[in-house]
């Protein structure tokens, strides 16, 4: 069975629809990944993420190393088992945490030395370690160690990073043709290269050119400005074998997925959804809210008139600020199952409009009446 | 229709079985009732407690007057419609709260004046409020305010308090047949006395001689011993009226209610089951566990052997062990449903051993195995 079958193309743009098989499940693209960083996506259980249309879920190599350890999910039977959940995760390699967790590290041609947010005990990943890691747990995407760089460094910087995660990405392959992953588990090499372009260019067509099952453009979304992202995704998607499923790490604002599935994204993961959740914020169809604010008080609409979601279906905007103000689990509960449904609900809404010929429209439609009320 | 019917008593103790029906629906006794204070059993959903087989929560109506406010509740159509709870809600008074919560506080001849926990200002609750109140939220039973004092008062204190709160259960009957509840709302009399044998007599008889639906026994569970609670327990319940649910206000232990049902107890509330669940530990019919010791790293049981909750039927300890340690928002959901679960059988598995004839080998059996292991 292919991994990944493209089965619509948009006409006006290079989004389109597609269908990816891991060894757990279908999943249809494009797809957002909500973050389960420790084993858990925050604040749900698999019932609820399965109930909103979770089809998969992405695990951080990082996190579990650390706590519960390698060694804990290996004999639970790995991930999905340790959790019990029954669909389809991609792994972090732990690049982007490595970098953005551990004050002190050090980045050598062989890997990354760094020190736990627990307990401050020193670690040393290499490209391998973390394919293996990644492989023994049993998920069912695994991403290679990737140098991510800090918003706007400088060409040299930006250069050797970049050379330094081509190396590691060649060392991937080879140890995932070594242990013969098979269609166990696919693998995807990360684009890197700053905010470059040629190096962008450069790095595109290098982990084109090599054999992954999937390509991830990885270093954006890390401080700089959307029409910036864009600009970059849009140049780097040119020079991409398009036919593999392309990954865009860490972007998750509404708006934000619908421009990238324009162009040509097909996955997506991110924190934000899941984090606003806990503090309050909602997705609604005409922009974000914050649920604590006073003129929600005597508001018993649902958060999102427009939403089928269980959080819609049975609770009130006053009851959700209520709940909020009074920092009770069951406001991040239901936040979280509200604002993923509608981050799934706006792929699937897309994916609908590739197929059926009118995403342009669509995307213009959702993006107008979004920003209206948006900051 | 009875408000209460017993339907079978034991032969060996006062312990008996009944079905409380309220506008609501029934409600079989012994019933243990989480507290859902402000307007949510914590970490859990309404759907988690149904499945759980929870059919009366309670709410307290000191935090819901605080916040949101019993404005807020009375225009979304009541607390049931407030908070998507279909089943039935007993509200306590607020006495309790105001003198556990509050540092500054007057009880005077009419009623008590305490500080919000939230802002520091002001309020005055009668004992003719606190009935309007919970009958405006409508509350499907209603307790009256009563004066709630330390562990181990002295005889002028304990009967000054007793003799108000006697006082006050007048006046909130002389409220209930003013706004002439019907069967809306039942209404429970409160038994204090603190420890003082002649005292709890003397309250015992008085509200038993009044027209209430129910009677409370207040003001146990404060810090005395438990052979000194059961003593106190068994000599009052002689004096009360046993037509009527007899209600043991905030004892939830799992031994401590086994050995009230034996003393004739029909209910229950309590808010630590569900606190003890936000800090790792769990019920098992062997003693009460902490999931965060080491040993359980690799145990890949579920938290009981013996449950068949939700969580005992999905996770392991190991699993939960992890998100606990992580501090993870699951480990509070997934411990509450099972302690919840554990003490909804726990009353369930009583009745049924009271309705075939063997409550008091069920009773010694259960505390035999669940103190072995206990500290």
């Amino acid at each position: 069975m292919a991994f990944f079958e493209i089965i619509k193309k948009d006409i006006k743009s290079p989004a389109r629809a597609g269908i990816m098989t891991t060894k757990s499940g279908i999943v249809k693209t494009p797809v957002f990944m909500p973050v389960g960083t420790k084993a858990t996506v925050k604040a749900v259980t698999n019932e609820q993420l399965y109930d909103a249309g979770c089809g998969i879920i992405l695990g951080n190599l990082y996190h579990l190393y650390l706590q519960p350890g390698i060694n804990v999910i290996k004999k639970a039977g790995g991930l999905h088992k340790f959790m019990n959940w029954e669909r389809s995760i991609l792994t972090d390699s732990g690049g982007f945490q490595v970098f953005s967790l551990s004050k002190i590290r050090k980045v050598v041609d062989n890997g990354v030395e760094f020190k736990s947010i627990i307990d401050g005990s020193s670690h040393f990943f290499t490209p391998e370690d973390v394919i293996k890691m990644q492989y023994q747990i049993g998920s069912d995407i695994i991403m290679v160690l990737d140098e991510c760089i800090p918003f706007n460094e400088d060409y040299n910087y930006t250069l050797n990073a970049a050379k330094r995660t081509l190396k590691w990405a060649e060392v991937s392959l080879k140890v995932k043709n070594k242990i013969n992953f098979g269609e166990e588990a696919r693998i995807f090499g990360i684009v890197q290269g700053g905010f470059i372009k040629n190096l962008r260019k450069f790095c595109a067509q290098s982990i084109s050119g090599m054999d992954f099952d999937g390509i991830a453009i990885g270093g954006l979304s890390v401080g700089e400005k959307r029409a910036q992202t864009i600009d970059i995704l849009n140049y780097t998607v040119e020079f991409l074998d398009n036919k593999k499923p392309l990954y865009f790490m860490g972007l998750g604002d509404p708006v934000g997925i619908v421009e990238a599935i324009g162009s040509g994204v097909d996955m997506f993961d991110c924190a934000m959804p899941t984090r606003i959740s806990r503090n309050g914020s909602a997705f609604t169809s005409v922009g974000r809210i914050n649920i604590k604010n006073n003129k929600y008080t005597h508001d018993f609409n649902p958060l999102d008139e427009k939403c089928n979601c269980y959080t819609c279906r049975n609770y009130t905007r006053s009851y959700i600020r209520h709940l909020s103000k009074s920092k009770e689990i069951l406001s991040s509960v239901l936040l979280t199952i509200h604002n993923l449904y509608f981050i799934f609900n706006l792929v699937n809404q897309s994916r609908d409009a590739i197929i059926s010929g009118n995403f342009e429209s669509f995307r213009l439609d959702f993006v107008n009446k979004y920003n209206r009320n948006e900051k």
